[in-house]
C-alpha cells in the first residue's frame, strides 16, 4: 500500500549545518543503559533504528571528563582512546544504514557527584541539587567553579569533540539541558555568581556560546553543531525585554548552534508517562522556538501518530520529529510510515519501563518491543525471525506472553492455535488497561492482535477453557502455557516478606475488583506491590464513589514509579481526588471495621476505620494445567512462560513470550546469548580534573 | 615495643580443612564494588590487607551463573573463562602475600532479579522479597524452581567451584545468608515446598548439604569449602527437638563444611551502624555454634579491640577473627597487634559508609582510610607514602581533611604547621561526635592526632585565628586551606534546590546548635539534607528537653541512612523517643509560631505550630582566607581542600584532605590515575540457565 501523501513532508531531507538529514525522523539522545562497556550490544541498538528509517540515531549522555561521573547510573565517556573505538562501533553502524550519527557531549556538574572517579563535582555557585530520591541522594556538595575551572570545560568540550569526530560522529552536542552543568549555569537558582557569567541573562548564556564555539572550532565546521536546551523553568521566569527568560536565551542563542534540540527540565515532565499525560505535552514549552531562530529545531513528545508528526511540521513548531520512546518501541516507525504501514506500527505506550531502567541502572527495557537490548546478545530482530518453524504450536493464554508468543511462533512458521477463556484476548491488560489513565496500554493488546489476524497460519480460539484432555486430544507439537498470575490476599511481614493470608470480611485481590467487585467504604488499599497497580486501583474506586485511604510498606505513594516518572503524578493525583495516604507502615490486621497497622520499622501500632481492604501485593504463578501435563508431555514439547512461569510487570511478560517463541524446538546451545565486553587498553592513564 | 603475650593467641595457626590459615585474622566476604570490571583495582584493594596480615582474604559475592545477577548492585562473576583470569590476579596477590583466597559462590535467588540478564528469577517457592526501598524494588516475581532447577543449581555449584579452583582459590565458600538462594530453602518464609526440599528443617537442610557436597566433590577435597550462614531469623524460631531451628540446622550440618561463616540475616543487623550498635552485637545470635560443631567458626562484629578479639576466642565463640568493615579502615590491623602497635590502628568507626557503597552500586570508600580502592589506581598505600616532601607546609584548619592532609604531607617529609582557631582540633567532629550515638566517630581525630604528635617534623597551633596577612608571614612553601563549610538558613524549593534563606525568629542551623544553643521548644527539625545529622539533632533536642518535630522531604527519616543501615534504627529511636515524624513536606513559611508546609509533590498546604525551627539542608564552602590569598599567592602554592573545597561527609573530607596531600608539588601528570579495565574475550558464550 502506497504511503499517505499527507506523510510525504516527513521524507523531506533536512540541511544541519554541514550535514543533511536524509528525512524528518530523529533519534535524539536518550539514555540506553548500555555504556562503553557493552559497545556492540549498543551499537547494534542504535544501528536497528538507523535501518528502521530514521535519518539521524543519537547517542545518550557521553562524558566528556572524569569530574562528570555519574555511577551507579550508566552513562557513556569519552575520555580516551578506547572509549573512541568504542562509539566507532555505533558510528560504523549507522553510517552503514545512511543514517549521521549524533553525540551527546555531557558534563552533569553538581548532578554527577563523581561516585567512582572522586573528584569534586562542578558548579556555578556551589548550588547542589538535594533530591528526594534516595537512589539520587548524595553528601558531596559541589565545588565553585573558578575562572580556571570555566577554562577547563570550555577545553574538555573541544578535546571531546576532536575526539567525537574522529569516532565518525556527524553531529556534536552541547547539552544544556536537564540540570546539568551548562544548564545550571543559564538558570539562576543554580547560578549566583557575580563575575561575566552571572546575573543577567546575557552574562548566564555565555558559557553555552563558548561551548558552542569551541565544538565548532575544534572540528573546523566539519560537524554539525547541536544544542539540546530545556525550556520549561525557563519559559515561566519573567524578562524585562522577552515574553519570558526562554525567549532572552533563545534571542541571544539563535545564530549560535545549527541546530536546537529543545527538551523539558525535569524527567518526569520531559519523558512522561503515558497515565498522566498526553501525546506532544512539549508543545506549549517549546512552540516558541522557531519564531526567533531559523536554526532547524527537533523536539520530542511521544510522537507515533504520522498525521501528529506532519502537524508539528506544518503549524511551524518543529522541523525535525525527535523520537525516543517511539524509536525504542518500533526502531522501524519511519520505514513503516515511508511504506504506507502506519498499522503496523508498534507504538509507544508511555508505560516508561524504559526510563525506569535508566533510573534503575541497567540497560533498556521496552514493554512493547522485547528485542530491545537484545539485538546483538541474543540477535533478535524486531522485525525479522527465522522462518524455522515446523509444525503446530498451541498457545493457552491470550494475555502480553501468549500475544508475543503467539505472533512470533507464527512468524517463524509454525502453525498456531491461540487459546483464551475469555471472549477478548488481553488477559490482564483488558481490565487493567480500563482503570484511569492506563487505555494506551492496551496498545500492546491492539499491536498483537493486528498483526495476528494478518497471518494465515494463526487461528484465535476466543472463550475456550481447556482442560489437560483437550490439550492432549488438540496434539501440537509444542504446547505454550501463558495463563497468567493470579494477586493472594497476603499480608507482608516487617521482614518485607508475604506472610499470610488475611482472613476477614471484605478483603479483596486486584482480581476481585477486576471481576468488577466494588468494595463498601470506606476502603484501604494496601499497597507492597509498590507499582502503578496500588494507585490505579485507589483512583479506580474513588471514580466508584468510595472514601479510599491508601496505605503503603514505603515512603511514597507508587514508590517505584518514582523510576517510571510516575510517581509525583500521583501524588498529585491522590491530593485532587481527596485519596488519604499512609506510608512505611503494614497491615497487622482487620476484622471488617478497624485496619490495624504498625510502622515497618518501629513496630508502633496505628488504626483506621475502614469497611473493606484491598491488598495489592502478592502474585502467584503456576499453572494447573501445565502441572497435570508436566507429567504427560515431554519436557521440550511443554513450555511455561509469561506470569504463569514468574510473575512481573507486562514487560517481564512480553519478553518472557517473546524468549519461549524464539526458543521452542531450539537447542540449549543455539539459544545461548553473547557477552559483551568493553575496549580496553591496559594501564591507560586518564585526564585529571584541576582541582 | 614488642607484642602483648595476651594476643598470641591470635597468631596461632588454624587448620581450615586442607588448607592452614597462618592466624587468626579472617577478612571474610563483604562487597568492593568493583566486580571483574576492574579486576587490577580489586586485586590490588583484597591484596594490601594480605600484606597487612590477613590469613585470608575474600571476594565478594561472584554469581555462579546469568541467572544470579543483581545489576545494577556490583558483583563480582564466575561465568567463564574471562571471569576466571579476572579472580587470578587476586588470588596471585594474595599468595604473594602469604595470605589464603576465598571465594563466595553466589546465587541470589528470588533476591536477584536479573536485570540484565534477564533471566526468570529463581526460588523455592515462588515468594520474593518486597523491598520498601526503591532501589531494591522489582516488579519481577520469582519462578518456583522444579527438580530440574535445583539439579541446575547443584551442577552451577560444582561448575563455578572447577573454575575458582583453577583460579587459584583455597577455601570455596556454599553461601546460605542474607536471603540469598540457599537461604531462602532454609527458612520457611520463603519455603513452602511440599517436597524433599520443604516441610521439616531436614527437608529445607537437603539443598545445602548438596551443595557442599557438590563443591567437595567437584574439588576433589583438595579445597576448603566454607559454609555461610545466617543464623538470626532461625535462632528465633521454636523447634520441637532442639532449642531453635538454627541449632537444629547446624546439628544436621556439623561435620559437612571445613568452615562456618556466622552472620546476620539483614544488612542493619549484620552491618550495624555503630550509631545505635556496639562493637560485637552478632554474639548473642552465633555463640552456640562451637558447642555444636568441631569445625572452626568465624564471625565478624566490627572487631578493633585485641582484647575483645581474644575473648572471642577465649570464651569460644570464634576461633578466627572476622573483619570486613575494620579491614577495609585498616588493612593493617593485624600487622600492627603482631608488632605490638595497637595505638596505630585506624579503628574503624562504624559510619558504614562501605556498605553505603554498595548499596549506591559503586566501589567502596572508606571515612577513615581514603585510600581504599586507590591502591592500584592511584598508586596509594594505606601506610606508606614516598618520602618526597620538601620545605614547609601551613595547614590551616584541623577538621578530619586538615588533619588528614597534615598527616600525609608530614609523613612525606614535609615541615608541617597545623592550625585551628579552635582549642581542640577536630573540626565538626568535636561536636557532631558529641550527638546521640556518633562517639565513635571521634575516632577519625583520636587517630589523626595520635599520629600527628608521634611525628617530629609536624608542630600544631591550637587558638590560631589566621588573617591571610598572618599567612603570608609565615612565609610557607605551600599553603592547604581546609577551614571547612557551614551550614545556611536556606529553604528547599519543590524543584529540589535550596532557594532563599528564611527570615524569621528562632530560625537556627546546625552550626547554631553546635555553639550551644538550645531552642525554645516546640522544635520544629527540617532535614532537607538527609543523611545522619537532621535525625542525630533532632535526637540532641529531645535530650535537651525539647518536643519535636521532624520534617523532610523525602519519604523517610534520615533517609539516605538507608545506605548506611541506620534507616531503620533513625525510626525505632523517633519511636522511643516521641519525635513526630512528617515526609514528604518542604517547609514554604515560619512566622516563629506557625510552620507552613506544603506536600512536596502535589502542593497541598499543612500548618504546625512550633516556636523554633532547625534547618538541616543547605552547605556553604568556600573560604575567605582563600579569596583573600588566591590574589597575592601562586595558583600552585595555595591549595583550597575539604568541605572549604566542596562540602561533604567526612569521608570526602578525609579523602579530600588526603589527596590535596599526595598531590602538593606534584605535576597534574603525575597525578593521574590509571583506568582499569575487565578481561574480555570477544564474542564469548554464557551459559543459559533452563526455564
Amino acid at each position: 500500500m502506497p504511503r499517505d501523501p499527507r506523510h510525504d513532508i516527513l521524507f523531506e531531507p533536512v540541511k544541519i549545518g554541514p550535514k543533511v538529514a536524509r528525512n524528518r525522523f530523529f533519534q535524539v539522545p536518550h539514555a540506553s543503559g548500555m555504556t562503553n562497556a557493552a559497545p556492540h550490544v549498543r551499537a547494534a541498538f542504535r544501528e536497528m533504528k538507523a535501518e528502521g528509517g530514521w535519518a539521524v540515531v543519537s547517542t545518550g549522555a557521553c562524558s566528556i571528563h572524569p569530574s562528570s561521573d555519574d555511577s551507579p547510573f550508566p552513562c557513556a565517556t569519552l575520555w580516551d582512546e578506547a572509549d573512541l573505538r568504542s562509539h566507532m562501533l555505533m558510528t560504523e553502524a549507522a553510517h552503514r544504514q545512511g543514517a549521521l550519527a549524533a553525540v551527546e557531549l555531557w558534563h552533569g556538574g553538581a548532578a554527577a557527584v563523581n561516585r567512582t572517579t572522586r573528584h569534586a563535582p562542578l558548579s556555578p555557585s556551589g548550588v547542589p541539587w538535594m533530591a528526594t530520591h534516595v537512589g539520587f541522594m548524595s553528601s558531596a556538595r559541589p565545588k565553585v567553579m573558578d575562572a580556571q575551572d570555566i577554562r577547563d570545560l570550555i577545553r574538555w568540550h573541544a578535546e571531546a569533540a576532536v575526539m567525537a569526530e574522529r569516532a565518525g560522529f556527524d553531529i556534536l552536542y552541547v547539552y544544556a539541558g536537564m540540570g546539568y552543568l551548562p544548564y545550571q549555569f543559564l538558570l539562576s537558582d543554580y547560578n549566583r555568581r557575580t563575575d561575566d557569567y552571572g546575573g543577567s541573562v546575557r552574562n548566564r548564556v555565555r558559557l553555552v556560546e563558548q561551548l558552542i564555539d569551541a565544538v565548532r572550532e575544534a572540528t573546523g565546521g566539519r560537524c554539525a553543531v547541536a544544542l539540546r536546551i530545556s525550556m520549561q523553568e525557563l519559559r515561566g521566569r519573567p524578562s524585562e525585554v522577552a515574553p519570558s527568560e526562554a525567549h532572552e536565551v533563545i534571542e541571544h542563542l539563535k545564530d549560535a548552534p545549527d541546530l536546537f534540540d529543545v527538551k523539558m527540565d525535569y524527567s518526569a515532565t520531559d519523558c512522561a508517562a503515558s497515565r498522566y499525560t498526553a501525546e506532544g505535552s512539549h508543545e506549549p514549552v517549546v512552540d516558541f522556538l522557531k519564531t526567533i531562530t531559523d536554526k532547524p529545531v527537533v523536539g520530542v513528545g511521544r510522537f507515533t501518530s504520522p498525521d501528529t508528526m506532519v502537524s508539528m511540521v506544518k503549524r511551524g513548531v518543529l522541523d525535525l520529529i525527535g523520537g525516543a520512546r517511539p524509536s525504542i518501541a518500533d526502531p522501524f516507525l519511519p520505514k513503516k510510515i515511508e511504506e504506507g504501514r502506519v498499522e503496523d506500527i508498534r507504538e509507544c505506550i508511555g508505560c516508561n519501563m524504559c526510563i525506569s531502567s535508566w533510573h534503575d541502572g541497567v540497560w533498556v527495557r521496552c514493554t512493547q518491543n522485547p528485542t530491545a537490548g537484545e539485538e546483538w546478545r541474543r540477535g533478535w530482530h524486531p522485525e525479522i525471525v527465522r522462518k524455522d518453524g515446523r509444525g503446530q504450536v498451541l498457545v493457552v493464554g491470550g494475555g502480553p506472553a501468549g500475544l508475543e508468543a503467539a505472533l512470533t511462533l507464527a512468524r517463524r512458521g509454525h502453525e498456531v492455535a491461540l487459546a483464551d477463556a475469555a471472549r477478548e484476548f488481553g488477559g490482564r491488560l483488558r481490565w487493567e488497561s480500563r482503570l484511569p489513565g492506563l487505555n494506551q496500554w492496551h496498545r500492546v493488546v491492539d499491536y498483537r492482535m493486528g498483526q495476528l489476524r494478518k497471518l494465515p497460519n494463526v487461528t484465535l480460539y476466543p472463550e475456550s477453557t481447556l482442560s489437560a484432555a483437550d490439550v492432549r486430544d488438540f496434539a501440537a507439537d509444542h504446547v505454550v502455557i501463558a495463563t497468567g498470575a493470579r494477586w493472594l490476599p497476603h499480608l507482608c511481614g516487617a521482614n518485607e516478606l508475604p506472610s499470610v493470608p488475611l482472613e476477614a470480611p471484605r478483603v479483596y485481590t486486584p482480581d476481585d475488583i477486576a471481576a468488577g467487585v466494588v468494595p463498601e467504604g470506606p476502603v484501604a488499599v494496601f499497597d507492597y506491590d509498590n507499582y502503578y497497580l496500588g494507585s490505579a486501583i485507589a483512583e479506580h474506586l474513588v471514580g466508584k464513589g468510595c472514601a479510599v485511604t491508601y496505605v503503603t510498606t514505603a515512603g511514597a505513594a507508587a514508590a517505584w514509579g518514582f523510576m517510571t516518572n510516575e510517581q509525583p503524578l500521583v501524588h498529585q493525583s491522590f491530593a485532587a481526588k481527596g485519596i488519604a495516604l499512609r506510608t512505611l507502615e503494614v497491615v497487622t490486621g482487620f476484622d471488617g471495621e478497624r485496619l490495624r497497622l504498625a510502622q515497618i520499622f518501629s513496630g508502633e501500632a496505628r488504626e483506621v476505620a475502614v469497611r473493606s481492604l484491598v491488598i495489592v501485593g502478592y502474585r502467584q504463578g503456576g499453572s494447573a494445567l501445565h502441572e497435570a501435563l508436566a507429567g504427560v508431555m515431554p519436557r521440550e514439547r511443554l513450555h511455561l512462560t509469561g506470569d504463569a512461569l514468574a510473575p512481573g510487570a507486562i514487560v517481564h511478560a512480553v519478553y518472557q513470550g517473546h524468549k519461549t517463541a524464539r526458543e521452542v524446538g531450539v537447542s540449549a546451545a543455539d539459544a545461548r546469548p553473547r557477552r559483551d565486553a568493553p575496549f580496553a587498553p591496559r594501564d591507560f592513564q586518564m585526564p585529571e580534573a584541576a582541582e
